[in-house]
Parts: structure tokens; sequence; C-alpha cells
């Protein structure tokens, strides 16, 4: 019940062990065309170039960046934690030219911070901003700064690694550019797969580059001809065939139960922990209207050892809960509530353990 | 019986779907410091930064151009097939000033061209070559190019993703001072993860850098902070706990087996599959000194269809056999031996299936 990787399935293990077969096999090839429909469906998008990147969602975010960023770039990027200020990191590599929008951590990105920056920099030609702070567990409004990017006629990037599949990620509906997840978190998959989605507008910019994506990895002019399909697959890396199994197998679980009622049990499990959090006495990061379900941040209690109450917890109840990152280290604790973690089952059993090493 | 990825035995494949722990869990790390020694007996190092990237062979390959060529620098490419013109690739997204060394396809890189590349290009601040050619199974031979590059100061950069495991790779031995691979080859792991390895030497050039890595995934100043283990883990991305426990596994029965051993049955078996070859009639794309044991290229015959024979034999037989690649598309088939897949029964039933098919 960290902030992932997140308690993976059975059906999603046996996934894993099936035997390996070529990235160029046509039964392997029929499985990414499933995948790729499931993980339209998990983004909630038509996007055609939605696909798996093979690493983690640090590579999807660099690919984000490094195909959408070019040399001298403007960029908005929001800072409101960790991950956030890894955007940042990115756009500086990619060589353009971050404008800071700052949130205090533990808060949502602020819009009209947002509108402002844009009427100072009329050039910006990307907003970036992360969805569900991992590092705080905020969640911001992302229909709203969409739809300012827009207005502003810039793309949007967005993280969602911690959001999709536990809270509603719109992709078509919010008007996103580009968005990149990870397999370890809502999905309930192995970590290593970064699920990413990019609209028409996008591939269009990174068609009209006028310098070379400085990454060959990550380049989606040749990422496209192995997961495009169009006139036959063009070999560019070994797909991480196994793990794709799981993701597969992850997707399909997740659309037999449903989008809406997945995020319907990820926010009715977080009252429940957040309720019983509260008879503990402890204290959320977040306000609550800007809380995310799927990660809950709350201060350690003065006086109490942090490091040494979460290896008791791992010791004697088999219980992982997250350390904080950054400027929360020792400070504070992050539950997580994600995917086939978030069960009535495991919210009783963290309030009891947390119950018994608190007392 | 592809250029990989490669059968996956069973215990491996079990590995994987063992239950995911979280990527900072005292076992997992205790895991990973395993792996690194596993590592270190495959590539017959001593070198501490010895690791798998989470990411394929191409990330591991862009790992170390990333880190150890700056905008500017000189780097010799040896091109004798697909993967030489990948490193060319990187080169030229890094900034560097390529100096490159032709050889044709099917032949190893012939050192007296290194040298006299040298002489020219005095300085020259890296070389970088391929062991084992993929596209085309020639082996090179790196211990004099590793000594070439020594005597006139450079660095080098080694592709061995289909060496490892099959044929004798001796990093310190040889005084490599960059290398990487892949674990779904001779290590007969899925695909997904790139064991790198970097001389001291290296990592001195690293630091020494005056310009920021242009990768934040691949910056080895950052990764070196999760995989060292000096001074406690620093989170730097959620590594790919079941690949891993697979990773782990595979290279227990490597080490299980002996690596001289492994060696001993790749070329013995090779001997075997290649008597049986001739005697259907199909010539070898390499001559007879620089063939890999592991990676069997032989021309399509007169008036066969490549692709309807490779479509019967996988239905059929199911049996898969590689396609050429590049200037050998449609002309060449490779056949692998590699790992787990290399075996005496493997190699009856392919010849017997080639025959049947070429009848």
């Amino acid at each position: 019940m960290g902030p992932g990787p997140s308690d993976v399935p059975e059906r999603v293990l046996a996934a894993m062990a099936r035997p390996t077969i070529g990235h160029l096999d046509p039964a392997f090839q029929g499985m990414m065309e499933e995948l790729k429909a499931l993980l339209r469906y998990a983004f909630q998008t038509e996007n055609r170039l939605t696909f798996p990147v093979s690493g983690p969602g640090s590579v999807g975010m660099e690919t984000c960046f490094v195909n959408l960023v070019e040399p001298g770039d403007k960029v908005i990027v929001c800072v409101n934690g960790v991950f956030g200020g890894r955007m940042l990191e990115n756009v500086r590599r990619c060589g353009g030219v971050p404008v800071v929008v700052e949130d205090p951590w533990g808060r949502a990105v602020d819009p009209d911070k947002v509108e402002a920056a844009f009427k100072v920099h009329t050039d910006a030609r990307v907003l970036a901003f992360v969805h569900a702070e991992t590092s705080t567990g905020a969640q911001s409004d992302a229909a709203a700064l969409a739809a300012i990017a827009r207005r502003h006629g810039a793309l949007t990037i967005m993280d969602c690694v911690t959001s999709l599949g536990g809270t509603p990620v719109l992709i078509d509906a919010w008007g996103i550019d580009a968005a990149y997840s990870g397999s370890q978190k809502c999905l309930s998959c192995t970590p290593g797969l970064s699920p990413v989605t990019f609209s028409e507008r996008a591939i269009e910019r990174v068609r009209a580059r006028k310098t070379p994506v400085q990454s060959w990895f990550m380049d989606l002019n040749l990422v496209l001809g192995y997961w495009s399909g169009e006139g036959g697959r063009t070999y560019h890396h070994t797909a991480p065939i196994n793990p794709l199994y799981g993701l597969h197998e992850a997707l399909r679980i997740l659309a037999e139960e449903g989008m809406e009622n997945a995020w319907a049990r990820h926010r009715t499990l977080h009252q429940a922990l957040e309720a019983g959090l509260a008879r503990l006495g402890l204290a959320f990061v977040v306000p609550e209207p800007e809380r995310l379900p799927q990660l809950n941040a709350v201060f350690v209690p003065q006086g109490v050892n942090d490091a040494a109450l979460r290896a008791r917890l791992l010791d004697e109840f088999n219980l992982e809960i997250g350390a904080g990152l950054g400027a929360y280290a020792g400070k504070v604790w992050r539950i997580g509530l994600m995917g086939h973690a978030c069960s009535a089952r495991n919210v009783q059993y963290c309030l009891e353990a947390l119950g018994k090493v608190l007392d």
C-alpha cells in the first residue's frame, strides 16, 4: 500500500509467465492491437497513437518532452511537487526555455496563475502539468488547465502516472495533446511500461520539427513504424514481451470492471480510509477537495520515528506504506489505494496495523 | 530460433510470476545486490558500475552514448551491419562528430582500418564497435580493437547484445570501458532489460563532462544513486520488479552451468548446425573464422520465397527463424542458437523442418 508499485493480481502474474514468443510474430502483433484498443479505453481517447513505451514512466515522460519540445521552445511548467520538478528538468535537457508556475506542495495547480503566465508569455508553445502529484496526493483540474493552453494555442503535456485507472482521465474530453502514465499504479501491472497517447495536433508538431529528436530510442517518427502497424511492422527495438502480456491482462481486468466502477471503488474506499485515519488523529497533507483517492498523504505525528514505524509495519504486518519524497522526506507517509490493492480488506488491515504501531 | 527473443526457460518464467514487492523494499534491494554480482560474473568484470538498465538493449546503447559523448567529441564508429549504423545515429544525436570505419556486411571489423583512422583523427575520444553483429552473424576481435583505442587514449563502447552468455565477453581482460547487452539473447530472459557495465575511466569521463547529459532518465550521475547502494538508495525511477526477478533467475542458471561450459555448448551445437545447413546446400553469409556460434546467417536459396517459407515454418512446425535486416531483407535467414534455445534437440528439429520445407 505504498505509492506504487501496487499489488499485482494473480491473473496478471500468470500472464507474465506465458511462453515468450517473437515480437514480430503475428500472434504477438494481434495482442498488440488489442492492447492498444484497451489503452484507448483506459485513456478515454480515440487517438491512434496510443501505445505502451518500453520503459518506466520516466521514459514515457521523456518521450513526450523530447518529441514536443525543440531547442528554444518556451514551455510553461507547473511545479507543485517532485514530478513537476522532474518535468522542468526534462524541459531544460531538451534545450527548452521553461517558465515555472509554482504552487505549494500539497495543493493543486492554480489555473489563474497559468492563465497569467500565458498572458505574459504569449509565445509559450507547451503547457506541462502533473494531473496527480504522487509526492503529495494532490489532484489538479486538468480540464481547466488544458482549456487555458488551447485558448493560447499551446499543446498540453500531462503526467497521469498515478491517476490513470483510479480517477477520471478523459484525454479527448479535456483536449490533452500528450499524456504518459505507468503500468504499476492503478493498472496493477509490474513496473516498467509507460502507456502514452498523442493527439493529431501533437503528431503534426513532431512532424514539423526543424531539428531531429535528440533521443534515437524515443523518436516517435521511428517508434511509429513498429506500433502503428501501417504498411507492416518495421523493427525498431525488441518489445518487452512478457511484461506486455501482463499489461494486456491488467487492462482486460479494468475493462471487465468498467472504468466508472473502478473510479467509484477508489472514491468509496478512500472515504473509508480517510475516516479511519482521522480517528487515528492523522492529518492529511492535501485539503479535501483536491485529494486524490488513490494516494493518501498524511503528516507523520510529532514524536514518531518515521523509518522505524515503516520498518515495523513491513516486518510485523507485511505492509508497505510510502515515505515522503523531497521536501516531505521524513515528514509524510503516503498510503496507496491503487487498483487491485484498493480493497475494503486492505483499508481495514492498514487501519488496524497503523492503530497498533501508533498505540 | 530467431535472432532473439530466445526461448525463456520455465524457471525464469516462474520467477517473473512471483509477487511484486516495492523497489525500495530491503528484500528487493538484497536481490539487486545479487543481480549485480551475477552480472559482473557474466561480463567477467570487477566494475562496480554494472547493472541492468530498465529498458531494451537500445536504451542500454543510448545510455552509453549520451553519457560518454559530449557535443563536439570525435567518435570512431565501426559499421559492418545494422547495429553499427544505429551507433552512428546515436553519436549524431548526441552532437558527436562521427568518423565512420566501414566494413562489408557479413565481415568482422578490420583492426587495420581502425588503427589507420586513429592515426588520422588523433583527437578521437571514443571508439565504438559491435562485438557480435546481430544483422549478419559476424564476430569482431574485441580485444584487438580495445587495445588500439587504449593505445590512442580513447575510451571504447562495445555492443555485446548478442554475444553475452554465448561467446566469451571479457570486459576486464580486453579493457573495455563501456558495454551494453540485452536480456533476451543468450541470457534467455524476457526482452526489456539491458545489462551495462562501465569502467572507472568511463565514470571519470562522465564526472568530468562540461555539459549535462541530454537524457534525464539515462544520466548515470542520477542512476548511480539508486543502483550503487552507496549511502542508501535514492529513488530515481521505479525499477521493473518482475522482469528483474526473471533476469536474476536467468543469471543464476548461467552461473550454475558456468560461463566456459555455456560457451562450449554454443560452439559445439553451432558446428552441428553448420554441418547440417551445409548438407541442405545453404551457404553462410560470414566466412568461417568470423562466424558467431549463436547467430547463423545463411543466404535464402535462389527461387525460394523467403516470407512464405518462414510462415510455413511458424505455422506447420511452430518454429521461428529470423528474416534479414536492412540490406539483407528478403535475402538472408538468421537462425539463432541462443542460451536456453541452444540445444541438440533444437538443432535436430530445425534441420529436419528446414529439410522438409526446402524439399
